[in-house]
């Protein structure tokens, strides 16, 4: 079960917000009882993300639609497959296409980014993990993405998790005092991570006892350096790496055995996958 | 003046959803009196837009915050450039910044690709423009950036013009009677815009009476046809060129004297630009 | 399809406005298991308008109260007709009785007065068309009761539509130069109305390329003189008419050959038609 | 202090309602510094109410606008006379103009229907009342015009006073049964109202021990005969007067000695105020 | 009928607050397809107060979820007592359980103090009621418990009933100017009543008829003067006692024959009811 | 920073709970320009919580009322002690007086429980923590107030923390799986807890490599004797007690060297402190 009101009103609002006092096009031209046929089709590769909100967004429209999804998310489409069929009035048909369409062209961008990192680093057992630079209002969607595409989320928000930043550790003069200010005055479920952007940062962390270790922007020589560090320790916490991850040295970083890759561009900077709407029969 | 709901509650949404219950790693470390300066950096080059959202976003964490903005909406930033300043207190700085840049950052994006194509198109009269391909929620904002790029906005929704596309055109049985029922059955202040897909369609669209004709995914051969065939007629409609565009055959096609070239990856597959905010001072 | 949030959330707002903790009356008399049918009957002849609201309104107090139509929006209803049978809960016929009727009754009298200046024009070209003159909030349904009025609706607010009057005129230096900043800085699907209130002003907006010229507040007359000048150009813009309508001289203007006569009093200043909801029979 | 609620969030909505994405005119018009000021003048006579909602509305779109007030609610205003001045951002004057004066408009309209029946009556200790026969979602600011025009308020809604009308007593049997059940199940601080249609019904409600009777659509013997009926009981009910109230008729059946008049047309059938913007001064 | 807002609006809002982004825990242990049944059980003897709230929870969460109700809202329960089943998704039952079980504990621990106060008068006349001394956000669901337990309600807000306090009575001047002043502000069908904390204060509010007299914080022997002075007039208005009212006291107030005994304890200081919900089959 | 969405609109929405279309007393007994100065002054003694958010109330209200606090949240307050002073309008006073009272006072009862646990526990390393048992819709406010009685809060909800309870478990078939489930399929930034309600549970959790175990209901003999067992490892998992907590035993179980005692009485079950508004002076 997910967070509700996410749902209803977010897809309401952005039906609201392409559709504003209604469908001028299709009201003036379309009969009111014209039904159709169409498809949702594949224009290229892609892994396919957020179908079932197209599904809830085409019944807000019109509670009598019909869509029959052929692909689950998550899976990969080929070019000119067929995503989904929907049937029923052809008013509703065309005013709910546009914004269906744009979340799942977007969703599916970013789990087929996705997908592309987690198969970079197959055979390992680091994670690919997204990060809070998603578009405002939108993040709960993103996030379904990465998962689709094989990724795990971090943190949704600054309140399911505590990292500590550099800014945080200046305002709390060093490492060891921020991680025990952040120890005291939390609930004890959340984990507590660090953000370090040297060994020596690394060290400090390690010997203050944190959850996650975040190696910031460091060479792939400092970082096979910190896991050695931190490996030293037992149990040792997490290592996540962050910054400047590419398709090209995502694998040799993870094979430097650490635990996660945190990459912004999975929601940042993705392109939308190509999905058309084809209506397939009329029966006006 | 812009709609108002979009801006308060938007952002307020925005800040909530990457809020929560709270900034619990700032609210642990950092003391509730403590101050600071900080700046927003420039990582690349790119077309500044959404810095005045920036602004009312850390307003709204804390009314006491002040930010002065160096650079304006719409103009070129350089890498390592300062774009604005934000001082006060700390916790609120930390709180907001995530969301702050999301928005500029995503804007920025979109402001950089499009003027790449508006670049592409100088001297010529054609006018770049964006289309409904937006994100879900957020398309007041994207349209905004498109602008700040030196873009123009196509249609906002279903309801701020005529768009007759191909399904109408079946519904209707043809271009003659679609564009007929559109001018009798809507209110006389919106234009009437046809998608043509073929030379015929043009002919067709232009004995109709149409206000615009789209060339869809035409070849660039048959647009200089459908202008030569449209600019027979005075006065004639306008021209807009839609699908399959890129930064390479921008130019070309400009120069076939269409009026407008719309092109959906404006917002549906920019990039976010680079942007950080770095603490420059603490005083806490 | 109209847009979903008027719908809905208008209606349970209207709803609980009226309710707020409870229908204390009908919940302290009537037995919560108490069945009864009901009917909507005109107490004076008019034309309908808003029934399928009034629909929406009983089944969002009671999913289960049944309400059948017997006449269509649009159609004129004489004195004594049964509009509609509402049978189900007497608890919920009793709650949305006074909202229902309240939207009918409004709407109604709207579609009334718009019949009667459409009748008054009848033969001629001429659209009877509303303004923006409406109750706050209730804009959408006031203008939806026109079209079953059988009349046509302008702008539906300062986003669909460019309206040049004699202050944009003024800001800018003159009408020539206003409509050029139209022209350029507005998406291209919207079309340019000026309002002129003179002969010179008319020819100005002639001269400007404008789309519609709207003649305000102009005698007879002058109404004649401007038709003229107009259509000495070809293709002509669209002429509309404002100002000091009354179902005493609509006629006339409309026989001198305009396109549209908008008439604020349409929903400022309508009276609600008469209506009365008469339980019939009891089965408690 | 009234509810918040209404205030700012209906005026937002009002506001939204009329600008959707933008006053497009305004903003491609006038420069974004322009400056100017505005008048508020009477076209007709009539009585304000709503001059500070117009203020309100003002400071929503541009917190910088001025907006000063000469004449204030419930006050007679001669035509040509001006209700305020508004001065600033010159876009800002333009976009909030007709929302504002919607409201002040349709209230002031109100305001002076219920004035003449006020006058009317003058002299006697009637009270003039409305009904809840509102524009739905708008009842809070008819209420408020009633009361500017001299009028009082009946019930908000179904929740703050009790009145058993014909379907209630025929759901509970009688008007005994049906006036102990709302005793016992309500709240104390209620007072009882019967809708009585004939003189035996007064009876009954009179021994019923009811706080009010309402004379619904007697004839005036009628009611004189109620009224000495009534009056034969030492503390008496109050008695309301409903159905059918003209201002040719009220002035008589106020001398009849009834308590309350209450009369829907007050806000089902007002006709707006006649108001207009005028901008006197230009500072672009 | 109830105010519809306040069921779906708070209920969803109280899910979304436990739920968040998501059930975190169940949605990574539970199958998707998981299917289990499971009781309501009561920990201790209590009233029950709020179920059909709890059965609307989890159709919320999913409306799948079947929830059979054993005993009905105002019935004593015994430890031990199923009180409810449901049946459905495994994620669902756990994802709502919390939500359902808050609303109803604290609901049936308000219905069961209010029943023990109402047992005590068992035999007398007296209403006991609640007050405006309710958690902010939930007193629509407070008020209703107190009706389950044998209660009934005081004013719901400021806004049905006009309570006239010392402070009130101060700015006016004296009793009489007041209820002078609220008698001719008000409409018509609210009582009035003032707060007595003298035999002094008594007569001056019985001389200036009022509709009730709340006796506060006086001594018993006080409060049978008090209603041996206000019983000398006929009719006379209703006696409400307030104030430091117990379970050792309150027979004794009750026999002084006064007619309500408001407790604001009812609502601000009563523990909730212990119940707990048992898988009691899983058919996963 | 918190969660702006509870400050503002939970407020603004338990204001209009209260006010409705309007506090109908002080509007017609007090002049609108008339000024008071007030106290809130303790009745009791209690540990004060929630003063900011009555200053915020009375903001809401009027903003210009002047909130002046004399004793911060957490600290002990004597009876008879002036809390804080509010000074202005008189009827924005006498209109905020309940809605800020109720917050205050129900925080205060809250915060003066959790001291009583707090203090029975001091010496040891224990800290005492809440649970999700919160009223609906106010659970942000209350976890506010075990803070300020000097407790901790656990999680906010089913989205900051993984907690497996004994259905869980179930479902998963054993501990050890639906800990694996658990890590597997969850953000790595959250600790898994796990509900063991027997030794033999106990030793199941520990083996999986839980980071939190909760002791459930178990007689303090079995807690020592989990108590061994988990130190036994090191490092070891965080020691949770629930279940059955009084004041009288949370002494001896806190000596058996566990790290939390939750409490579900905390929010469920504590009485509201008496606090109340005196009008010191009227300014008139």
């Amino acid at each position: 079960m997910k967070n509700m009101d996410c749902f209803e009103s977010f897809l309401l609002n952005a039906l609201s917000e392409d559709i504003g006092i209604g469908d001028i096009t299709s009201d003036a031209i379309v009969p009111e009882a014209h039904r159709s046929e169409a498809v949702f089709i594949a224009e290229e590769n892609f892994i396919l993300a957020g179908i079932p909100f197209a599904e809830k967004i085409f019944r807000l429209v019109n509670p009598e639609l019909k869509f029959t999804v052929s692909v689950k998310d998550g899976k990969p489409v080929k070019k000119g497959t067929v995503i989904a069929r929907i049937s029923g009035n052809t008013r509703g048909l065309l005013t709910g296409e546009r914004t269906a369409l744009n979340i799942v062209q977007r969703l599916s961008g970013i789990a087929t980014l996705t997908r592309k990192f987690v198969t970079s680093v197959k055979g390992t057992s680091v994670k690919i993990t997204d990060t809070r630079k998603t578009t405002p209002g939108f993040r709960f969607f993103e996030k379904y993405a990465v998962r689709a595409g094989g990724g795990t989320n971090h943190r949704f928000g600054l309140y399911d998790g505590i990292l500590i930043k550099d800014n945080h550790i200046r305002a709390a003069g060093n490492i060891r005092n921020a991680v025990k200010l952040a120890r005291n005055n939390s609930q004890h479920m959340l984990k507590i991570e660090v953000e370090a952007g040297s060994i020596k940062e690394v060290r400090e962390s390690l010997s203050s006892g944190v959850d996650v270790i975040m190696l910031d922007n460091m060479t792939l020589r400092d970082i096979r350096k910190a896991v050695e560090i931190i490996h030293g320790k037992s149990p040792h916490p997490l290592i996540e790496v962050s910054g400047g991850i590419t398709l090209d040295n995502v694998r040799k970083i993870a094979e430097s055995e650490v635990d996660l890759i945190s990459i912004g561009a999975l929601t940042h900077s993705s392109a939308a996958a190509d999905i058309s709407m084809d209506i397939t029969e009329l029966s006006g």
